[in-house]
C-alpha cells in the first residue's frame, strides 16, 4: 500500500476531524502525534506489523519479530526527540501461534522493551481467525519529550546540511539473505543481526533535542531515498546529497556482482535500517558530532530550494533520486 | 479468544515489564492505562475492530463499521471517567476495500468522532495481502481526566450498590436479527440501531467522575455476566444481582419464543450495549439519579465478600451466573 499511502492518509484526513491545534501541535503526516500537556509533551505513535507484509513467519525467527514489532513503532518516538515510556499491544493470533511461537515472538519483544526502558501499559488480544489466518501486531507507543523538545519533519530549510545515523543498507542486506535462503550460511550469519535486531539512537536523538540542533528529524524506516522525499515534501524543500558522502553498508566480496545487492543502491533504497534522518541550520552544524557514544553521525549533502531529491554521483553527475523505498513485499 | 485472553494476558504481563507504578497508575488489566502528567491524568486504550471476529463485511454497513471501530475503544476511555481526546487509527486493507467501502466506513467513524469530540492525531495504513485477506481496524485512544477523576474497575467493596447505565441486551438482539436474516424486515429496522450505532453516556460518566461516587467503573463490552465478574475478580469481592432488577431490552411479541431472544438471556449475555457498569459505596447511593439527560441508571444488586456472580430470579431461587458473554463470533 505504499503508493497508495499518501492518498489514503489524504482521504481520511478530509473525512474524519484531525486539524493540527489546540493541544495538538503535530497530527496526521509527522512519525507520531505531539500533544502539549502541562509542562510536558507527549508523543504517541501506533505502527502496524503484520505477517506477509512487514515480515514473513517461516522466515523470521518469532524473537525478531516481536522485537522489530516494538522497535518499530519506538523509532517513530525517538525520531522526534521523544523518550518512549509506555506501549500497547494489540495482538491477532491464529490458535497455532498462541503457544511456543507466542512466548518467542514475547521475549524479543521484552529485550527491546528493556533497550529503551519502555513500559507495556494495555492493550487487545483477538484471535485471527478464518482461512489463510495471519499474524497481526499492532503496537502503540507513548514518549515524552520536555516541551519544545520535540522535531518534527516540516522545518528544513534551505542550506542546511543533511546528516543520517549509523550505516546504511545493513538491515536490507540482511533481508536479502534471508529471502535468497543465504541466511544458513555461516559466514553470513552476523549481516543477519542489522535486520532482525536493528538498534536505536536514543541517546543521541534525545541529545539533538535537548540542544534544539535539528531543524528537521525523522527515521529512515522505509530506506533514505523514500524518506528523505517525505522530509522534503513535509518541508517544502528540494536536497541534494552525494554518493560518495554515503555511510555505505560493507557487502563480502562473495556477494558483490548481485545488482540487488549493490552497497549504493542497498543504501538508498533499503529500508528498516531505523537511523535518523535529519537536517541542521549551517549555524549549527560545527555542533553535529562526528560520533556520539557507538552512533556514527554523517553528512550527506544539504537542502535547497523548490522540491525533489538530486544526487550527485562520485564523478560529479547529477541526477533524480527516484524514492524506490521499502515497499514491503509488495513486488515480491 | 476469549476464553484465552486471561491466560494469555497473564503470558503477556510475565514475559515484558508491565509493572504499575510511577507514572503508570493503572496498567494491563484495566480498560485503558492510567498514566500521571503534570497535574492531569492521561488515558489511553487500544482495541482491534476485526472482520470475521468483531464484524462480518457482508452484514455489517461500512458506516457501522467505523462508527463502532471508534466507539468500542473510547468506551473504555470513558469507562474511566476519563474525556476521550484523541485517537490513532491502524488500517490493513484488502486492494478491494479501499474504495467505496474505505470512504462509508470513514463516514462512520467520522460520526463517531464528532458525537464525541474526537480528533484523529495520527495512524498506520498497510495492505492486508494474501488469501482471504481481511480488514483490520486498530484503534488507539487517548483521553484525560482531572488528577484523581480517573476510576479503575478494582475498588468495589462488600455491600457497595451495582448499578448499570441504558437498556441491557438491544444491541445483542440487532445482531441476532441480522444473523438470522431478519434486517431487512421493517418493522424490525429501528432494532437494528443500538447494534449499529451505540452511544456512550459520555457526560454522565465524567459527572461520576467528578463527584467520586462509583468505587469501581468499567464498560459493558462482553455482556453483563462476563464484564461484571471481571469488576469482582479485579476486586476480589463476588456479586448479588436481581432478575427483576435488570433494565432488560423489549423484544417484540412476533419474536418471542426464540431461545436466545429471551430478554433476560439477551440482558444478562448480550454484548455490545457499552453502557457502564459500576459500583457505589454505601454512603454514596444516594447521589445516584435514575436518570441524567438521556441516561436511565438502574440499580441492580450488591456487591458481596467471597467471589462469582449470583443472580436471585424474580421468585429468589439464587443461581450462579456462568459467565456467557459475548464471544464475538467464535461459536457460530
Amino acid at each position: 500500500m505504499r503508493i497508495l499511502e499518501d492518498e489514503l492518509i489524504e482521504r481520511i484526513r478530509r473525512r474524519i476531524p484531525s486539524s493540527e491545534g489546540g493541544a495538538l501541535r503535530l497530527g496526521i503526516g509527522h512519525d507520531a502525534a505531539l500533544i502539549h500537556a502541562q509542562g510536558w509533551d507527549w508523543v504517541v505513535t501506533c505502527d502496524q506489523f503484520l505477517e506477509g507484509a512487514h515480515f514473513l513467519a517461516d522466515k523470521h525467527p518469532p524473537q525478531s519479530v516481536g522485537y522489530k514489532a516494538l522497535i518499530r513503532a519506538a523509532s517513530d518516538v525517538v525520531a522526534m526527540a521523544a523518550r518512549p515510556r509506555f506501549f500497547l499491544l494489540s495482538l491477532a493470533l491464529p490458535a497455532e501461534r498462541t503457544g511456543a511461537w507466542l512466548n518467542q515472538m514475547l521475549s524479543g519483544m521484552a529485550r527491546a522493551s528493556k533497550s529503551l526502558g519502555l513500559r507495556l501499559a494495555g492493550g487487545d488480544t483477538a484471535r485471527s481467525a478464518g482461512d489463510g489466518a495471519r499474524i497481526a501486531l499492532n503496537v502503540m507507543v507513548l514518549g515524552e519529550a520536555r516541551r519544545g523538545d520535540g522535531i518534527g519533519r516540516a522545518g528544513a530549510r534551505p542550506d542546511d546540511g543533511i546528516y543520517v545515523t549509523g550505516i546504511l543498507g545493513r538491515a536490507q542486506l540482511g533481508l536479502e539473505l534471508i529471502l535468497r535462503e543465504m541466511s544458513g550460511q555461516r559466514s553470513y550469519r552476523k549481516l543477519l543481526a542489522p535486520h532482525y535486531y536493528p538498534t536505536l539512537s536514543l541517546d543521541f536523538a534525545l541529545w539533538l533535542g535537548r540542544h534544539y540542533l535539528p531543524s528537521a528529524m525523522m527515521d529512515i524506516s522505509d530506506g533514505l531515498s523514500t524518506d528523505l522525499r517525505r522530509l522534503c515534501r513535509a518541508s517544502g524543500v528540494g536536497a541534494r546529497i552525494y554518493a560518495d558522502q554515503l555511510p555505505l553498508v560493507a557487502v563480502p566480496g562473495s556477494l558483490q556482482g548481485i545488482p540487488e545487492l549493490d552497497p549504493l543502491t542497498l543504501a538508498l533504497h533499503g529500508g528498516e535500517d531505523y537511523g535518523l534522518l535529519f537536517t541542521a541550520p549551517m549555524r549549527r552544524v560545527s555542533r553535529i558530532p562526528n560520533i556520539f557514544g557507538r552512533t556514527r553521525i554523517t553528512r550527506i549533502g544539504e537542502i535547497v530550494r523548490g522540491s525533489g531529491v538530486k544526487i550527485v554521483a562520485a564523478g560529479g553527475k547529477v541526477s533524480s533520486l527516484i524514492p524506490s523505498g521499502w515497499d514491503h513485499f509488495a513486488k515480491r
